[in-house]
């Protein structure tokens, strides 16, 4: 049963893990230890700032290959009057990084000297003769590094809590360190609970759910100077809980409770924590993961602070940004990470609950000169929505939401620069079109699609939010394909219209076709429940046409308003039983191991404004579609027709 | 004997890399393996895509912890109208993430039921009552994550040459993978060689230079997903540089040949490597760090790169970024890394060579709406330049430099939020001014100096590059402290002066005294040689004033013209025997062992134009010169008095 005690503010939940900290004494750095000055200490924390024990250079020192004199004695050289010096106890050859002899105090470069031999035919070395000529006076100090130049005795090289680079090992050495003291990194225990929960690698049953969490906040905690260690999983039994959280407190400065997704498995978290020590929250008012328990246990004589991580992986990724991060650096004495931002422009209004801080994972593109953010799924359980996040946007508490147009922070998982080189994609989904994505990564270029159906794409386009929309539109009137939609939705924008691909429809089916389709008319059936798409999709408004010419009635079809948004997702509802068949492409049929029956030939366009059609940006798609070997690859794909893959259908507006 | 066969420039040298890369097969990724999937995969790069094998979710799962029912079983249940289901085949308890039974398409939340019991005294599980009794209807799939929600099987789920984060290792983990093929990490050999140079902890004497190029490139080669090895450092013997090189070659994907810093190493390098394979070219026109060589060398049946590195820190450093991350990225198939830039203002002219692309390391600082860049010390030597830098400018090849107030990018080495949290210090230096530094880093500030003397830094203030400017200018004819300099040179800038400290200023000499100084007098005798501050530092000032008082002619002084810019530049001078005395603080002469002998006492204000002084930047500052523990750590520098800190000593403009 699912109880939360009560969702707090963020910043009171703060405020609690800083007393709590500060109670235990756990608010400063860990400890620390003595490493070797070696590469091994990159990343690491000064625990103490470093001083130069020495100058660098420590002597006085040639910074040329040379012969070391004494300025005054070149006094009077010039283009017309060579002065000559002799080797011996007043000129000697240096090379560079060589000590400067007592008596010297500058270098004449050895390409500024003419030697002079005693024989003429003996033997010349260039670094030994009797004397050289020089033609220009030097001032004193010329062409020597003088001791200390880089750093002097007792300055300061590197201040406390400084993260190590690779050039401050350098600086470290050069002024005399042999050794560095840094902050011990933080040991993390994590501690999977959940009977429901296999590791990778176990073979995983229906109701099984594989269990990585661990694995990416072990990931998060070693990349953030911590020293993560990842014990099994721990069932939902509560003595055995107890165990093993007590064992891990023992081994560790904080140990985290990872949660299966059921909220049995958080009740025990809590009623473990409550029984080893003290629950001081149990939940946050964030979104995604506002299940959040801190609290701390007893080990021996220590107190250990312990997370009740959520199960729902999203959830979990940023509690580890939320709330661990800010904890390790505190222990490492550093400042906290702060993420690059960028301001952006919402492409579409986000509504969120009023109550929390809601952490909204968005796609970014630069469409002309306005930097847009899509926000993306937001279901916690869709770990792909923060792989596949550009940043992700905060609507915070008090507000409810973000408007369209509203300019915000994005705090960025990707380079500015890689934004900048997104094209973005909008309008239906094609299996080929995540073809062309890869291969345009090797020229630079992150093709990312938001699948809005074919007309939403147009929409989008009009808006100025997209270089290019995917769209398979089929007119009823005429039976052409996307120019009337163009020039209904688009009259004022110039656009090229460029041939994809001409595409197979049909309907997926479950292997061996148990059913027997044979056409549209079977999803009247009464043992038929069928799976659509969403208004405003290609395939949406191909069915439509097609019932329509045919006289069929939509509302006689079960499950007509069982919409999915991918041509994949028809897929998945048809594989997993949600539904006997959808009207899709053979590729997504293929790829989820399910039947095809062909139906319809239809073509698939891309809507590019002419704006963007001639820009550097898509450059390297206009150029790939036209690339016999990934025509072939596309033809490789099931009912797929390339022929006119490339060319300019039309253009319009 | 230094030879550089030519330099060649950057984009051409690069060209000869790609040629001589595509001729060895060597232009791609050189291997890959299989790794298990768990946190050590983070910042691996994948070799291929990943697919899914399974989708995620597996099954249909209820995303609430409730009562799977069949949705058309609730048709009718309004607030007004209840309807009561039964447990049993058509309704039953199912947690979040349990598997849906076949029946069922929907899922009513555990808090959206009524449970009914059959004996009101009874037990009352919420989980197993005889019934349910619900107020509202569900539409189909209602709080369940269908199959497929998350990623479809056989779906892209990352793209080859993806560098791995931590969300994407769940994101694999979740679509079925269990292990993951990655690019192997090229093995880099780092072979110093030198006679002068001595390992990190050996002792070191008169003309020894420590090693620690291999250990920054290690650490660098380590961070661009490298395998580094270090080997012994190589005395500058023919022979046995050979054995090494063709040693190390053996094991490594790439050698480089770290020289010592005299030329003399370089030269073996060159000689090495044409020796045992080929020489492709030695010399780059790029600065700091042209003396870079690179070659092919036969190892067995392989032709492995090797790269001479040259002996300058800076260089060095440099020599990696350059060539070698853009090899490493290659090697593992990903893009190069793209350092951050920003968009920064020149505050001074810098002249390059017009044949180099000059790499300039600078500080950079916000002052008011203005992002500037100041150009830092550009000797190759000089290790610290890299530590203090905040980014790098570059003067591309057949420009002169670049002027004043010229907007360029810059590469960052902090980031943008580092960068505004910077107070920008300008004019005389002063070593409790570094302690502030230290400080203020727990307050988020980081404070910079740039040391131009107290007159330069009213300069700078006037030109708006500087939130405040150290200064101890005496007027030679009020014996007034700064407020007439103020006048002079800030006459429309409203500034306050704020007092910092008072300081003792004296001569700077050797330990014991042995030449006897006793005042300024002395600087005149035969025997001796003084360093001087630069024109406008205080220091030279008041010694120009003390000199005029007593009626003492410059000219007379050997030595006056010898500058040092800080007061540690001249103590070191004097350690360094260069000079036998200088005027200075008693810090910089504690801070290299020497002696002092007090003449006179100054007062060292900070100038702060108003718009900074009331700012949330300088906030902390002002704080904390107010503050006891700050003014007890500097009252115990010697020389320093600390009673007037912190107050305001005047305000003007």
């Amino acid at each position: 049963m699912s109880v939360y005690l009560h969702d707090i503010p963020l910043d009171e939940a703060q405020a609690r893990i800083e007393r709590a900290l500060a109670e235990a004494g756990l608010d400063g750095v860990l400890g620390e230890e003595t490493i070797p000055l070696d590469e091994t200490a990159g990343g690491r924390t000064l625990a103490h700032p470093v001083w130069a024990r020495i100058s660098s250079p420590h002597y006085n020192a040639a910074a040329m290959d040379g012969f070391a004199v004494s300025a005054r004695d070149t006094a009077g050289a010039s283009p017309a009057a060579e002065v000559r010096l002799a080797l011996g106890e007043r000129c000697a050859y240096v090379d560079t990084g060589d000590p400067l002899p007592d008596w010297a105090d500058a270098v004449v470069p050895i390409e500024e000297t003419e030697p002079k031999y005693p024989d003429p035919a003996g033997p010349h070395d260039p670094r030994r003769p009797a004397a050289i000529a020089i033609r220009a006076a030097l001032a004193p100090w010329k062409h020597v590094r003088a001791m200390g130049e880089d750093m002097v005795a007792t300055e300061l090289v590197l201040p406390q809590g400084h993260v190590l680079r690779p050039v401050d090992l350098g600086a470290c050495a050069g002024s005399g360190q042999t050794s560095l003291t840094v902050a011990r990194r933080p040991m993390v225990a994590l501690l999977p609970t959940g009977s429901e929960l296999k590791p990778v690698g176990a073979p995983v049953g229906v109701g099984d759910i594989i269990e990585y969490n661990s694995i990416v906040l072990a990931s998060q905690v070693s990349g953030w100077g911590g020293a993560p260690r990842r014990y099994p999983v721990s069932p939902d039994e509560l003595p055995v809980l107890k165990a093993a959280v007590a064992a891990a407190a023992r081994e560790a400065d904080l140990v985290l409770l990872l949660s299966g997704s059921s909220a049995g498995a958080e009740d025990f978290s809590a009623q473990v924590i409550s029984a080893l020590g003290e629950l001081l929250f149990h939940g946050v008012a964030v979104r995604p993961g506002h299940p959040v328990i801190f609290g701390m246990v007893r080990a021996g004589d220590r107190n250990v602070p312990i997370v009740g991580v959520p199960g729902y992986p999203v959830s979990a990724a940023l509690t580890g940004e939320i709330f661990i991060e800010p904890l390790l650096s505190r222990w490492l004495g550093r400042r906290p990470f702060e993420p690059q931002t960028l301001e952006v422009e919402m492409s579409r209004k986000i509504t969120s609950p009023p109550g929390d801080d809601d952490y909204v994972r968005v796609v970014i593109g630069r469409v002309g000169d306005r930097t847009l953010a899509a926000p993306i799924s937001r279901g916690a359980g869709v770990i792909s929505s923060l792989v596949r996040a550009d940043g992700i946007v905060v609507a915070p508490r008090g507000i409810q939401g973000l408007s369209a147009g509203e300019r915000v922070p994005a705090r960025l998982y990707r380079s500015p620069d890689e934004i900048a080189r997104t094209i973005l994609a909008t309008g239906s989904h094609d299996v080929a079109l995540d073809l062309a994505a890869q291969h345009l990564a090797s020229s630079g270029r992150r093709l990312v699609s938001a699948n809005v159906g074919s007309l939403g794409g147009l929409l989008a386009l009009r808006r100025g939010e997209a270089h290019l929309a995917g769209s398979h539109l089929i007119d009823p009137e005429s039976g052409e394909y996307n120019l009337p939609y163009v020039r209904r939705y688009l009259p004022e924008t110039p656009v090229v219209i460029l041939a994809f691909a001409g595409r197979e429809q049909g309907l997926l089916v479950q292997p061996g076709n148990p059913k027997g389709f044979v056409g549209l008319e079977d999803l009247l059936r009464k043992d038929v429940v069928y799976v659509n798409r969403q208004r405003g999709a290609g395939t949406r408004v191909l069915l439509d046409h097609e019932l329509a010419k045919t006289g069929l009635a939509p509302d006689m079809i079960a499950g007509y308003d069982q919409e999915e948004f991918t041509h994949l997702g028809v897929a998945a509802a048809v594989a997993s039983g949600r539904a006997d068949c959808g009207l899709g492409i053979p590729a997504a049929a293929q790829a989820v191991g399910l039947d095809f029956v062909p139906l319809f030939q239809e073509r698939y366009d891309l809507i590019v404004p002419k704006a963007h059609y001639n820009s550097d940006l898509l450059a390297p798609l206009v150029a790939l579609l036209q690339d016999p070997q990934f025509q072939t690859a596309v033809s490789g794909l099931p009912g797929y027709d390339v022929r006119r893959m490339g060319t300019v259908v039309a253009e319009a507006g």
